[in-house]
């Protein structure tokens, strides 16, 4: 019936994910003192008896987000966990509790949801968060997971993604760009199993990037980190839709600039050879590629000594002042203005 | 590439909804303390500096949950918010925040998405829940909502499914049976409309039972008309399956048994009346028709003289010894064993 009505019509995929999400909900107003932080963030912060909560919610969709012709459902269960957690992370926050409610069609049998969720339980294990509800229906196609992630911080340490300040130095955790090379591969393994169902690919070049598509794991290690190493970050997100994506929330919500260095962006060496391989540039699959669900957060100058030589960590770049604009440094030393990818799946 | 695997398959309808669940999630082990109660009730339990949080989640598909070809996107968001609302309720919680995900199509553009969150934002509004999060992303086909609603309660007045005792009186609010019977109206007029789309039904003798399906609304009021009362239910759940479901889980977590009165189910005259032109009993339609978001609980027999006489709530039945069964005591005086309808989205 809607597509019967003669009214003016905005395609979606004019406004992307992140205008989209603004404009509809411009009108919504906080009212309750307990919630600190609404939409915005990496998680919704609320406050009870002083406890801050922090919370995430996340849609997982097959055909969108996953293609179950390579996604095994156990990794899909899992990673399903870990990108939630991840938001709670990027919080600093400790994850506790998930809530996960999944939609399927009637062509998955039991097994196949018992694969599934055995993926979820061994997430739920790993990270030690408690599975504390959901909802279960059917779907007239295909699979949808939506998760949603609880976590705790005490009032304080939240880091939001506007607090950074001009010569804030830019940290990520990590390495970038392997979830979406290990994509490429495995699309492409995909054609050729079309082709010849009997062809038995040898992946093990691929092993690390692959493992970082199919089965990403969150970054709770660097929350524990960084609290062993008495360093909050001003700021903080996590990369899920790649580096460019998150400097750009960090720097518009910090109301601040960014210098970010191409030589210093980590790159696991698969990343390279696997780049060179398809012919793609390795800094743009950084900056783009997304799926990473590193940590990339901005501290203090002062802080530069407890977080220096650290394997896990690192800078890649500062904040300057909003005037300066968010620029990629090349290793040619040009300077390169950095531009929202934004969202492709409404144009899919 | 699931299909293709030869392995042993079990059908979803097998086991149902509740099966399913439980089924899916008995490895799931509770780790945390804030945890106090996980799946299995209403809403989840989670205590946080000794205040009770509740948190609930349910998933709206299209062609499964909701048939826009009559029902209103605006209504839509309203009602996909009320439904969790409801679950909050029943736990005797007051309800704080919700996030809201959805997934959908490219054929909806923007001006649908307005009026689905304007739905959304009004029933927020009205219900003073903030809208703190959530998720956008597309869909290959229809539009899912997926909301998570999380309210508080002092400490010790959460109220479980599981406190039932034999002789507590089972009491519900409002009537049931209209939402059900308002689609049966909308689903017919919708197969006149395919044949005549020049036709223009009459539907104001429907009209109670076409908003409670539509436009159903949540019991806010009870909780704070059981705090009045000073009356705390030893068991309670909301009506969203049908009285029948309902029952069985009471009886179920509480072990105990069940009476209930035929000639108490409260129904309103257009569900009577609805009943009698569709032939169908009225009985069997407030027992299994469900979506009445009506509040159904128990209360010690020590507090019958706070409740007696309100107009919004009708005792239907009391609660006897498990060993004596679930049963539905007719007008004729016969005992009908009540047993569950159980839940048929698998089978369609």
């Amino acid at each position: 019936m809607i597509e019967d009505k003669n009214q003016q019509r905005t395609k979606l995929s004019d406004l992307g994910e992140f205008g989209l999400i603004d404009h509809l909900t411009k009108n919504f107003k906080i009212t309750h003192k307990s919630t600190v932080k609404g939409i915005g963030d990496d998680a919704a912060v609320l406050e009870f008896n002083k406890k801050r909560i922090v919370v995430t919610t996340d849609l997982l969709v097959e055909g969108v987000h996953f293609d179950l012709s390579y996604m095994p459902l156990k990794h899909l269960g899992y990673k399903s966990i870990v990108v939630n957690l991840s938001d709670v992370f990027a919080m600093n926050a400790k994850a506790t509790q998930v809530t996960v409610s999944i939609a399927v069609s009637n062509r998955f049998p039991l097994e196949a949801l018992e694969e599934l969720y055995a993926g979820i339980e061994t997430a739920a294990h790993i990270y030690n968060v408690d599975v504390i509800g959901g909802d279960t229906t059917s779907s007239t196609t295909g699979l949808l997971i939506s998760v949603t992630a609880i976590g705790e911080v005490e009032s304080g340490l939240e880091v939001y993604r506007n607090g950074a300040k001009p010569s804030d130095l830019l940290v990520v955790t990590g390495d970038l760009g392997a979830a979406y090379m290990g994509l490429q591969v495995l699309e492409r393994e995909k054609e050729v199993y079309k082709v010849n169902p009997n062809n038995q690919p040898d992946l093990e070049p691929y092993s690390y990037i692959i493992e970082r598509q199919l089965k990403p794991e969150a970054r709770k290690d660097v929350v524990k980190l960084l609290e062993e190493l008495d360093v909050k970050p001003t700021a903080m997100i996590d990369v899920s839709d790649g580096l460019s994506s998150e400097i750009i929330h960090i720097c518009k919500q910090s109301e601040v600039g960014c210098d970010l260095y191409e030589d210093k962006i980590p790159l696991d060496p698969q990343v390279i050879s696997t780049c060179e391989e398809f012919n793609i540039d390795s800094t743009t699959v950084a900056l783009n590629g997304g799926e990473d669900y590193e940590l990339l957060f901005t501290i203090s100058q002062a802080d530069y000594p407890k977080i220096k030589a650290n394997p896990n960590l690192t800078i890649i770049g500062h904040m300057k002042d909003a005037s300066e604009g968010l620029h990629l440094v090349t290793r040619a030393d040009t300077r390169i203005p950095i531009k929202a990818q934004g969202w492709k799946n409404f144009n899919e």
